[in-house]
């Protein structure tokens, strides 16, 4: 994961949980506030929202309405953007519960298995279709960002056919490194990685 | 995540490529070869291996079987662990079926739900018990790595419990920054801000 990538991945955090402030009826936050509750510093806040271009009066505290605005213009799409999901086991289900809903430009709009008892139905008011389906739906709705929730012996086969439909990113969650071209983003979340590197943590902060 | 986190990532993404090589009957790999197929540099992966102690001979390429046990000596706990997994619904059952079996040292051995159609049940093997007894089973069972899967509302609640109980390592996938003292080491997998990352390089990769 490279500079731009952790830059990214904090303002959208900083967005969480500004949105979470706005609800329970915060109005301002100073940068130290922002900066304890993602676990970084004061300064890293600072030179974040400098970079979003985001021009508060830190004397009194960031407006946490004008800054989640601002995130939203550097962060967001600037329309509405649908997602397809490839595997509808439990994990892909459990993603679909999690997603719809919480973000305003992104959508969950497409859903892809091979087991034809979970095609043809919707499933939180999306339509699933059968996997041999795939590029001419995402190529047809214009979808540019998937989610792979298939097992690892079929990822690189749904890897394929998403780059073949013009798919740019990809969250991939089954435990293998794909085989795509540099021009494709791939975020992986192994749970199997990311369970060993927890536990790695927790000894060490044992020891 | 700070530089250290990043490298443990590095390292414990080598070895499941490495156990995959070794699997399919490699016997020997490059230090270039490991680089590419992890998307980072071959003097990076070279540093990598000499911090973790390996003195292979880089004329040959590394011994797959080597490094993959250079690697577990650096990474595994001396004996096996047992994890904790708090919330039932489709993405903790996703986490049994992907992560048991799959590593050596590490095993999901109890599961937790406040649903009580869901507790005094085996799944995967696995026990379930009503979240009540939460702190008592991992207290008893000595479990310092826990895995939250409940809806955020129920988080941070439950993360109280797991550090009352001596947790030391949380994987959490709730969608909160939970507030935990500085010792206990957490990594948030929260999917919204995933996906709005993923989204975000799509797009940017479009331009």
């Amino acid at each position: 994961m490279n500079r731009s990538e952790i830059k990214i991945e904090r303002i959208i955090t900083y967005r969480r949980i500004l949105l979470k402030l706005y609800n329970d009826g915060e109005k301002n936050i100073f940068s130290y506030q922002l900066a304890n509750k993602c676990q970084v510093s004061s300064a890293q806040v600072r030179r974040d929202l400098m970079d979003i271009g985001y021009s508060g009066s830190p004397a009194n505290g960031y407006e946490v309405q004008c800054l989640i605005k601002s995130i939203a213009e550097f962060i967001d799409p600037d329309k509405k953007q649908g997602i397809a999901l490839v595997g509808l086991g439990n994990l892909g289900r459990a993603i679909i519960d999690y997603f719809n809903g919480q973000s305003l430009k992104l959508e969950i709009v497409a859903l892809f298995d091979k087991n034809p008892n979970k095609i043809n139905r919707v499933i939180a008011g999306c339509h699933s279709y059968h996997i041999n389906d795939l590029k001419e739906i995402i190529i047809k709705n214009n979808i540019k960002t998937a989610v792979i929730s298939v097992p690892s012996t079929d990822a690189q086969q749904v890897a394929d056919v998403l780059v073949d439909g013009g798919i740019k990113g990809i969250l991939n969650y089954a435990p293998i490194i794909l085989n795509v071209p540099d021009s494709i983003y791939v975020q992986n979340r192994d749970m199997i990685t990311t369970l060993e590197k927890v536990s790695y943590f927790a000894n060490y902060n044992n020891k």
